[in-house]
This record gives structure tokens, C-alpha cells and sequence, in this order.
């Protein structure tokens, strides 16, 4: 397998994936829930009771499989399975759509001998349609025959959790802990309705790690924090986001704790699996041409900068400027002004690239022609520094395009 | 001129404009800071010292022409004019920018005789440059000439803010207060960055009511907060977002205080003038179709009422739905779930006119023709009643069309 140096600390498995990790396997099929015959169900499983921790939608409208997975993890933070439908939300479904969420958990449980309670559910799709149930039980039956621990069963299962997303978002990393080789890999879907807190974000992270349920809980939630809450598409935050990770402990290391002297360069690991998915998540947002980082520096506090950098990566202004490939910094500046968060207004630089626009808050000449060659590329990136204390943030989005608006205003019909 | 009649208690004034109530006249023209030769400066001038209020954007970022306004109005609370440049939003200018500021008051005070704290400034357009001085000093010299108390004189006005709006926004009513017609008038500009606490909006009311600074600062709030801060086209807040009353008190009725028995009467009329205007701006936000009214009822209070709708009419998901005609009340509940505020996840009803498309958050089945026929027109009321509580709230935005990003992708270029 190819492998990339990422750090010090890990390196990318450029051809892992979600079955690379020992223990899992996956796959995927069409059922019939997607009007093509696109992947529409798949599931990870894992040959042991893997580690399991959770993290929700912060929407008060929860979708039916979001009640079903808390209940499983809750259970006693193990899982041996996650099943997922793309096609169908499961969202305002009633006790019906509840109703089927369990019974999606109880029969591929019993088609794979486990118990209810090692099995997760995810759904992704639109929102208030009962989901077919004939057609998800058909595919639930015939699931366990297309799980396997190859790039294959990963590719099935990838495919199977997409919506309106162009590509598969898969990755995975090895990190040396106490003498062995520990995966840690990662598989996601997004597109729309993305924005912090959770969104139309489904990601699923498998590692062959020894970790307790509740360490796993610890690190999933930093690494949330710094990477999939700090993605914007649209600033929709949908009804069914979750993020679940499993690990396996068959690698054989010591467990991982806060106190294990590589804890930190596990959770760097992780948090960079989550970070590679995060942001293929914002390149990949519906209709998006391109990748837009902010970073937020001299901030008072990382509240602060996190929250700045989020309201100028959600900006319609600053979005349909990167579409048209616009130095227009004072939209940049408009919204920081306008993030409700401390802001010297007399002292804030502005670089677009390594361009430099404003500078103590006082705009600088630059190269034009410069700026639109570097705004053209495929990945931009904004730095802000405030100049007012230590703290920083980073956030990604993506462009506002013609074709945002094209799949949005006909998802439905 | 044609009366509508609009309430029991004031008529609309078809024909009317800010020149209509006595005392003002305004004018406009083309001082070169447009590249078309559309008129780019104009003024409000009272005839004696107008009781003047305003209220102001609580972007961090305030460009140079609200310290001036806020200076003039903060002096004695008297304002004889206003002028208004469009082209150039005089923000991020540092003092180079205040200098003109002050510079644009001094000199048009001196031309018409009055104080200079007697005048406030406007600007609306690009942030980031400095004012070309030299046509700026030519039109001040040449606006007093244009001044008329006709309706030519206030189309003329009506022209000179403009950026990307396409249509003017102007309304006049008339009330009968102690036995004397009262006329309440006002004329805005909006467009793009425009969301809740002030966006690139200017408005500017005129009334010869008799009333007190304070007591018209008060009502100015009051309506601000139920009208313009309930309207958003894509959630900016600009640098330079202002409104301003003036009343000249010609009308001769008794000085209005909360204490006149007419005072609710006088509320009315002026919130109902302010409503008239921040739809406008809605309907013709940046690359709007349609204009887009949400109301939320049974709420547990106003605050949260209005933070809700104000949730669903920013939503790029909601807006994208309204342009492709797609009664999508899946992402409307989606967004009233990520709101913040209290929702009972059972009891949510949603409307779409006067479809019903989801009933204590059941999907309800619909005519689709019926819907697509009503989505298609140019008004569209979504009606979310919660069943929680007596407050209730409205709002008003636009749909997210190509044009919108059209516009926004080349504004600066």
C-alpha cells in the first residue's frame, strides 16, 4: 500500500479504508429506496464487540435512526454493526418511522447473530416519507452477503451513504502505538444542509485501537469540534447528522487512555481522519468548485476565533465572491464585523492566499491579476488576523454557485 | 391623489412620496461616483430644524457616515438635511474616510445655510475605497439647485441611493391626529447584505408631525425592530446600514407623546410605513423572484417567535425551495429545529398559503398541483403554528435564485 507522510506522528494509507482496521468488514447494495440503482443501503461490521461513541445533530427535529443509535451505543458503548440507507431521512416520520428504525436494527441484527443493542442505524435522504419498508427488508436480507474486509466492501459502503454528493469521501491513517500498527480510518457523506453542529453529515470512523468506550466518546467529541463542527455548506443544520465511531482493539496495544504516553499522538490521528473528511465534506458541497479555508488568528479566546471563522465561511457574500473569484475583502471584514465576537476594528489583516488586502484595517494595493490566477484554483484560502491575543481557529466551506441553486430549488420535485 | 385605504386608522397616499408631508424637499443627481450616469447623490432637506432619530447597524465595521449621523443627530436631536451618496459606502477608510465624512456635511451645510450638526450623511456601495472628493464636491455644490417639494424632487432621490436595486421604494400614508392630516413618508434602498439589526439598507422617513426627538426615537425603535430587523436577503449585515426620521412638526397637530390619546394611531402608521418599505427591500432582494413572508404563531414568546422566523427566512434550503417552486416544508421544519428556541417536536403545524402540509408534525398529504401553482406566484406565506404559547412574529425575505449569485459573484470586478 502507498503510503504518505502526513507527520510525524502517522502516516496516510493512500489505498486504506473503513475495512482496513482489523476486525471490520463492509458493504453495499441498491434496495430501492434510490430512484437509479445507486447504492442506497450498506453496513459496517465489526467481528468483535467494538468500542462505540457517538455524536448527534444538535436539531431538535431528530431523525427516527438518531433515537435508535443513542439507545445502542447507550446500551453499554459497544456496537458490532452500523446499517445505513441513503434515499430516505426517516425525519418527522412519526412512531412509524421509529417503529421501522428498530425494526431496521432488529433484523439485520438477527441476520448477522448479534444482539439489537451492538447495532447502530443511520439514514439519509429526504425528509417526511415513510421509508419502503419491503424494499429495506429485501436489502436487509441480503446484505450480509456483500460484506467484506477488502477495498471492495469499503467502495460498497461508500457508495451506499451518498446523496447528492459527486464523490466517495474515504481515508485512512497507520499510527505506531506501544510497537504495533494501529489504523484509524474514516468513510463520510455530506452535501447539503452542512453547517456546524452536526449536519445532512453522516461520517463513520473504524479503528482496530484498544480504547474504552468512553475515551473513544472523549476524542470523537475533540476532534468534532475542531473539524466536522467547523464545516459550512449552506449554514442548514439537517435533522439526521451523526458520527459514530468504532473501535475493535485488535491491533493489541495497551488501551488507550489520557494517560497512555501516546494518547496525544492517537488523538492528533484521529483528529486528522476527521479533518480529511470534514474538508472533503466542504469541497464536495452541493454545487461547490472549490475548497474556501478561513483561518482565524490573534483572537481573544478560541471561542471567539471559532465563531468568527464560521460566520465568514457562512457567508452568502463571501461565497458567491469566491465563485467568481473576487478579492471583495470587505465582505470578509463585513462579517467578521457582524460575529457578535470582540474585534479590534482598527487592527484586523486580511491575506487572500499570501496575498495581502488589508492591513491594520487599512487596505493595501495588490496584484490583482494575481489574485484572480489564485482565486481560480480549486482550494482558497482566508487568514484574518486580529491582532488582539493568542487564540486561533480554522473553518471550511465552499463556494455559493449557479449550481447550488439548480440542485436546491429541485431536490424535492 | 388616489387614497387606498389601508386601516381604520390611516389611508395610503398613492401618490405621495417623502416630499409630500410639509417642509421637505429632496433632489438628486449624477456627481460621478456611479461608472452609468445614474444619479449617485441626493438630499432630504427640511425646511425648519426636523425632530430627527435613528437607528444605526451593529456591524463592529460602521462605516464613516454613521459617526457623522450619529454625531449630528446626538447634538441637539435636530437634523435640517440628509445627503446621500451611492457608488461608494465610505467604510473601512479610515480617517482619510471620516475626514470626507465630515467634510460631505460641512460643505452641503454651508450650501443650503444650516448648521452642520443640522446635517446627517449617508453612503451606500463599495467598501474599502476612498470617495472620489472632487465629484463629490461638485454635486454638493450643484444638489441645492435640484431641490424640489414636488414628487420629481423626491424621485430624484428615490434614484440617487440605489446600488442593485431595481425597482424605488417609496410610501406615503396620511392620519387624521387632533383634527390636522398628518402625512408619514418614507423612502429606502436595499439589495444585498441585508438581514435582521440593519443591513446595506438606508431608510429615510419624513412626517410633519409635531413630535419630540426622544418620543420619535422611540417609535422609530419600535418599528425598526418589528420591520426592517425582520427582513433578511442573505444574512449580511453591511457596515453602513442606517435609518433616519425627521419631522418637521408643519402639521400642527399637538406634540405627539405616549401619552396623546392619537399616539397608537401615530404607532401604526409609522410601523405600517416601515413595514411597506423593508418588504420592498425583501421582494427586491439581490436576483429575488418572489417575495417570501413567514409567520410564526403559537410561540412561548416574541423573542422566540421572531428568532424562528427569522431561522426559516434565512435558510439558503428554504429559499432555494421557493425559487424552484417545491413545498419543501421538510427543510422549514428543519430550520425551526436548529432555531435555538423552544419547539415541541409534536404539536408543529405547517402551512404553505393556505395548504396544509404537515399537521402535529405529520406530513399531511397534499394536491402538489395546487401547491406548485401557488409557489409559482409572487408572494409566497409560510405559516408555522407551534402550539406552545400566544406570541407570534413575522418576517420577510426573498428567494436564492442564479441571479442572486450572478449578482454577487461580479459586484466588485
Amino acid at each position: 500500500m502507498g503510503q504518505v507522510k502526513a507527520s510525524e506522528a502517522f502516516t496516510v494509507v493512500a489505498e486504506g479504508s473503513i475495512t482496513t482496521p482489523k476486525g471490520f468488514k463492509a458493504g453495499g447494495l441498491h434496495c430501492g429506496l434510490k430512484k437509479t440503482d445507486r447504492h442506497d443501503l450498506g453496513a459496517i461490521v465489526c467481528e468483535v464487540p467494538a468500542a462505540a461513541a457517538g455524536v448527534y445533530t444538535l436539531n431538535q427535529f431528530q431523525a427516527a435512526p438518531i433515537k435508535v443509535t443513542q439507545d445502542s451505543i447507550g446500551t453499554e458503548g459497544k456496537l458490532r454493526a452500523v446499517i445505513v440507507n441513503s434515499g430516505n431521512a426517516n425525519a418527522v416520520t412519526g412512531k412509524q418511522g421509529e417503529a421501522d428504525a428498530f425494526e431496521m436494527r432488529s433484523r439485520f441484527a438477527e441476520r448477522i447473530g448479534v444482539p439489537a443493542a451492538h447495532v447502530a442505524v443511520a439514514s439519509t435522504g429526504v425528509i417526511g416519507e415513510l421509508l419502503k419498508m419491503d424494499k429495506v427488508r429485501g436489502g436487509i436480507d441480503a446484505l450480509p452477503e456483500k460484506l467484506d474486509g477488502s477495498r471492495e466492501g469499503a467502495d460498497g459502503f461508500c457508495q451506499a451513504i451518498l446523496t447528492t454528493d459527486l464523490v466517495q469521501k474515504s481515508v485512512c491513517v497507520a499510527v505506531e502505538i506501544d510497537g504495533r500498527t494501529i489504523h484509524i480510518a474514516g468513510a463520510a457523506k455530506g452535501s447539503g444542509m452542512i453547517h456546524p453542529n452536526m449536519a445532512t453529515m453522516l461520517g463513520f470512523v473504524t479503528t482496530d485501537a484498544a480504547i474504552g468506550s468512553e475515551a473513544l466518546q472523549g476524542v470523537l467529541r475533540q476532534a468534532t469540534d475542531m473539524t466536522f463542527n467547523m464545516i459550512t455548506v449552506d449554514g442548514d443544520t439537517s435533522t439526521n447528522d451523526m458520527l459514530v465511531a468504532m473501535a475493535s482493539g485488535l491491533a493489541g496495544n495497551k488501551e488507550l487512555t489520557a494517560a497512555h504516553p501516546d494518547w496525544a499522538k492517537f488523538a492528533d490521528a484521529f483528529r486528522y481522519v476527521c479533518e480529511v473528511l470534514a474538508k472533503a465534506i466542504a469541497r464536495d458541497g452541493e454545487g461547490a468548485t472549490k475548497l474556501v479555508e478561513v483561518r482565524i488568528r490573534g483572537a481573544e479566546s478560541v471561542e471567539a476565533a471559532r465563531a468568527i471563522a464560521k460566520t465568514v465561511i457562512g457567508s452568502s457574500l463571501v461565497k458567491s465572491a469566491m465563485f467568481g473569484a473576487d478579492a471583495n475583502w470587505g465582505r470578509i471584514i463585513a462579517a467578521v464585523g457582524r460575529s457578535g465576537q470582540p474585534v479590534n476594528v482598527d487592527t484586523v489583516d486580511v491575506r487572500i492566499g499570501d496575498i495581502a488586502t488589508l492591513e491594520q484595517s487599512r487596505p493595501v494595493p495588490f496584484d490583482e491579476d494575481a489574485a484572480l490566477a489564485y482565486l481560480k484554483g480549486d482550494t482558497v484560502v482566508i487568514d484574518v488576523d486580529l491582532h488582539m491575543g493568542e487564540s486561533e481557529a480554522v473553518a471550511w466551506g465552499c463556494d455559493l454557485t449557479y449550481d447550488y441553486v439548480r440542485i436546491n430549488a429541485a431536490y424535492r420535485t
